[in-house]
């Protein structure tokens, strides 16, 4: 969509003369009240992108500069660069694109301004904890004039390419709200109310927040890696290496990082499917759907999309590692040699049964595990998300997650097989490491079996139905359970 | 985007203080009609959500409850929970998120609630036939009040988190429903006026319905691999064990699905562009546009996207199993004792240029259809199938998906080579997997050569442009055609 | 979403009696503002998809035809098919679904069409650089209406299922085009106003371009793939050919693209950053950011994701292909002779330690190179990019996209090893491809490395919010910079 914007912006400047819009502005500014003249102060990147957005949308613009001659070339031809307080005494509503440390030179326009809409369209440099916002002061600043927080969320690059995301504002007068909010719309971007200006501060931050949400789940699965290589280090090559003398490093780029790569998957698969266990035991505990959870359990409940792509991205990982090992020189020269030691000993037929079905198996399972989590993945993204309705959102994220989460334990178990009761697997008197991984899976699918069992899960139905232990009352009895739950409800 | 949205409102509460926004709302409700008080009888998790959501887009939000006091500490400051009565009478748009089988306990609020807008946000608890719907019992049991339907297909999660999907209303009387949809608007959401009352049913039963339109496909999907899977098994282990006693169950979990999986990618590969032919064709048989499709190929023809990304999802596990092969035991057992033999048999070089060629091309054609289909599934994602304009989809949905139906018909026929010649190959006597599954492509591939024999594609054109065998009327040639005729005729 | 809004509407036809509808009509058109009676001229697939989800709407939907009694039955039932001037005179606005060449069959509808607000849908039949365009010609047709152009870009196909996409317009007339906005809003699609009717042209072509941003990218992916190839071919199986003999002709459908994807790859990541580096240092040495640039580097910079995903194409088939290497027969028989030869010649343990670590290095970097890639790729869909903030955005694609660069570049090292310095790998006197391809991507690491010195960085800053060489003006400093600039300036 983007392309053909700017192509059409393109034409159009080609297309309209420039007397023709002139005396169009005149005529729209009389008689037309859908049509206003905009204002902006600054001249600018998100000035330019801005001013050619508005003219293409039909408005009639005026680009106020302090050397108007010198910024002529840099606008589209329809909007006329001039001064600042023209732009400020012609125009309905005025965009302040001009940073804030300069808010104080337009204080001249102060009168030309009264009673005008500002919008406000400054981000702040950093994430500021404490007011006032660039917004409130220059409400301070222009206390006859409506201001209205806005735009600021939407680049200079998608004003000029087209719609990418709803613009946010806030601002305290209703009726500049919605002068803005409609000029918004007919840019082609939803605007979404936001509130009162006193939120302003948040806004102003918004665009400077580098993913939040994924902070802790990303430091998490470093961690969760950090601790499996290691440990998958010291069982498999130092381990050797110390009792035995054997070179084992070159494993260290690949196999190594192939073992460590699961096992990570698979214990954030459980810590997905595990803080909505803990919600409703805690429910089922306190008997009740009225008190708030503690704070770690609802962070954690908002961490589990995130939780969910970062054990997708393992997996996947652990798949491409896994298909390049026969790939390798160090695979090749195993087999030669295995190949020597054969003709060596003379045995026509190598066979293992056992090995082979083990294998077969658990990548069979595997494959499967991969393909249910790929399907979880493509439902977690925007738009696909968007299609679906609560009940198929819920089938997908929750029944098919448990059976990917069931697959990938088998897929270890089988992996495993009988290697747990070897001694010889235990080194340095260490468990292996499927072991170790197993442990968190199991116990979110006893715990996810137990919430089946008739009785529990009938108590739990009618606590997410309003009933409480110490009240047994249940009128107004409230729309909820089915479909229109809370997340941290339903998810389980 | 949820993620901020749950930060600002975040915010947003502690910043405002109660009483600003007490007299604020005397305020607004007496001077402004743009945000009017809105009251919520209901106390549930949604009720919660719209309240927050409600405050945060600057509505005054009074929610009604028997008890009020037992319910304050869970809504956001600035909504005030009150008296059902309280709620009712001050509010200009009710919405009642009281389960419907408790809306008789509202019949005390008649009064209160004449002459304004109620919203009805209830669900059905499981897919009803027969109405009346829970909105025609409410519009019943108020006769005095104008009952919008809105908001049920949202949950109280999006609304807590951000805009997901547009609200879906219907109602009877125009300016309540364009209110509601204002109100919608400015909290972020896109209304989509789904027409009168009566329809209420259809919109209730909405977020229960558990992916319709992939019914079909993927029973379908699932049919045609147990037969394909079955026909395998007893040809490639069945048969050597019977005849000659030969034990290749260990083939069962990877090797045989990964000669079904192909088949079924190919068949309903075929199936997705087998109902446009038929189309086509009965059009040149009828001799006119203007007849309805018989039902099945109505239904056949939507469900074709679906039938893709099935055929795509099976295209992908292929792959998928097939680059799993050299890795497992068997692999390398197979290839251990053909060294054996090898050096028992003092071969120095072996080498079969057929067999080498066979694979390395039969290998890259299906890489290069893989890759098309895709590039298919890709675009069939909504965020992107958004950005392409209707030639463009056409272009790759039509074009390049019969390119990747031709490149995966050659694959099977590179497989196949000389095989379908070989008795051996019919093992009790059924012929080999791919010679059954080559049948359909071919039919389909010969299909479109001949809609483009130029006399065929001619009469076609014409036909879709109105032309009619019996009229031969051609005046008021409809707007048709190349970019925006309906599916069932450009997919051909 | 399409899904369910096909099945909604099927309902609604069968739950709304015709009789209920038509009283409604007259009443609805005499009282209510909101529902205006729509008119439709031409009985096309487009005008029977229109009329349908106009129903849907609530409004009151009449069909003009000639032969209104043919074509009664492929409308919806609560939709009017009428003759042409009863639907003119009694609409309010009117849909012209007639295609361009029978305009003129409409001059009888001159007087009843006056003052009314007529909307074009029409198409071109190809892409035409010259006026007038259809809504033109049908406004000096009807001077006395309003032309309003718009829906033309919406297929029938997405008016029937849903909406997909904005519906773009321009009209000369405000309320006009205000009215028709709100229509088009009131079917749950965003319209976009894009201005006056003289750039209606480009509006009827839009639906006419085959994915014009894509054609550059794809050429050259082509151009560089098959120069790649060639000399790959040249290289690595004629010159053995000449050379020794030996017949290498079977590498052709696989390795030897195997060996030109990864080059096309890397050639194209290191074009998706160079145009960014060439306007920081042409922003350096003019010493202003208001000097527009060179028309091939907008161009360049505008191309830059269809680059990276070309690139990100070209690395994944890369994957897959190598993948399949150890798979194919001539590996088989490769690997059998190896072991014939190492029995033969008695050796034990065949182990080369610097050709196993080399290997186990490039394929762990070369994983980590695409798997960088894919978060690239993902964070383009859309869908995705919506979701994230400039700040976020700026961090994928310029920071972890020169990660990417930095890793396919190591890996490309690691590959190639000592061997640029062993004259047998300058087969006819030509480098080795490796070699080649790292021309581009180390010139475009050193240049990103230049620009991290401070002072050269902090230059760049000062440019970037204003500074000019010539002038040290730096009043109004304008907004900018951090989050709002240009993306030709924050994606260096």
């Amino acid at each position: 969509m983007g392309a053909w914007l700017g192509r059409g912006l393109g034409r159009c400047v080609i297309l309209s003369g420039r007397n023709v819009l002139r005396s169009r502005r005149l005529e729209a500014s009389m008689s037309d009240p859908s049509a206003p003249v905009v204002g902006i102060l600054g001249t600018g990147d998100f000035s330019r992108s801005l001013a050619r957005r508005l003219v293409a949308s039909g408005y009639i613009v005026l680009v106020g500069s302090r050397t108007p001659k010198r910024f002529v070339s840099l606008f589209p031809e329809e909007a006329e660069v001039t001064s600042q307080i023209d732009a400020a005494s012609q125009a309905d509503i005025v965009f302040i694109a001009v940073c804030p440390e300069h808010h104080s030179t337009l204080s001249d326009l102060k009168q030309a301004l009264a009673g005008k809409t500002l919008v406000d369209v400054s981000n702040g440099l950093r994430i500021s904890q404490y007011g006032p916002s660039n917004a409130e002061l220059l409400a301070d600043r222009f206390p006859e004039s409506w201001v209205v927080k806005g735009f600021n969320t939407i680049s200079a690059w998608s004003l000029q390419m087209g719609p990418r995301d709803g613009s946010k504002q806030v601002g305290d007068n209703s009726k500049a709200k919605i002068s803005v909010m409609e000029l918004c719309r007919r840019m082609g971007f939803i605007p979404v109310d936001m509130g009162l200006l006193s939120s302003s501060l948040e806004i102003e931050n918004l665009p400077l927040y580098l993913f939040p949400s994924w902070r802790v789940p990303v430091l998490g699965t470093l961690a969760l890696f950090i601790f499996f290589y290691l440990y998958n280090f010291i069982q498999d090559i130092l381990q050797p290496y110390v009792t035995a003398g054997k070179n084992f490093f070159y494993k260290m780029p690949i196999e190594t990082v192939n073992v460590t790569l699961p096992s990570v998957a698979l214990v954030l698969l459980s810590l997905v499917y595990l803080p909505g266990l803990c919600a409703a035991f805690l429910q089922l505990w306190l008997g009740t759907k009225y008190k708030r959870f503690p704070d770690w359990l609802d962070q954690w409940l908002t961490m589990r999309k995130q939780l969910g792509l970062c054990s997708f991205l393992c997996s996947v990982l652990h798949a491409i590692y896994s298909l390049c090992l026969p790939m390798r020189k160090s695979a090749r020269y195993e087999l030669l040699n295995l190949a020597f030691k054969q003709v060596n000993d003379g045995v026509e037929i190598s066979w293992d049964d056992e090995k082979v079905w083990r294998m077969e198996l658990y990548l069979s399972v595997g494959i499967m595990a991969l393909g249910l989590l790929s399907l979880l993945a493509i439902t977690s993204l925007p738009s696909v998300a968007n299609t679906v309705n609560w009940r198929e959102f819920s089938f997908v994220q929750s029944t098919l997650g448990y059976c990917a989460l069931a697959m990938a334990t088998i897929h270890t178990l089988l992996f495993g097989w009988n290697r747990a009761f070897i001694p010889a697997q235990y080194r340095f008197f260490l468990p292996p490491t499927f072991l170790l991984v197993l442990i968190l899976p199991f116990l979110v699918l006893l715990g996810r079996l137990a919430l089946l069992v008739p009785c529990v899960a009938q108590r739990l139905r009618q606590i997410r139905r309003g009933w409480e232990k110490s009240h047994h009352i249940r009128f107004t009895l409230l729309q909820d359970g089915s479909q229109n739950s809370l997340e941290n409800v339903s998810h389980v």
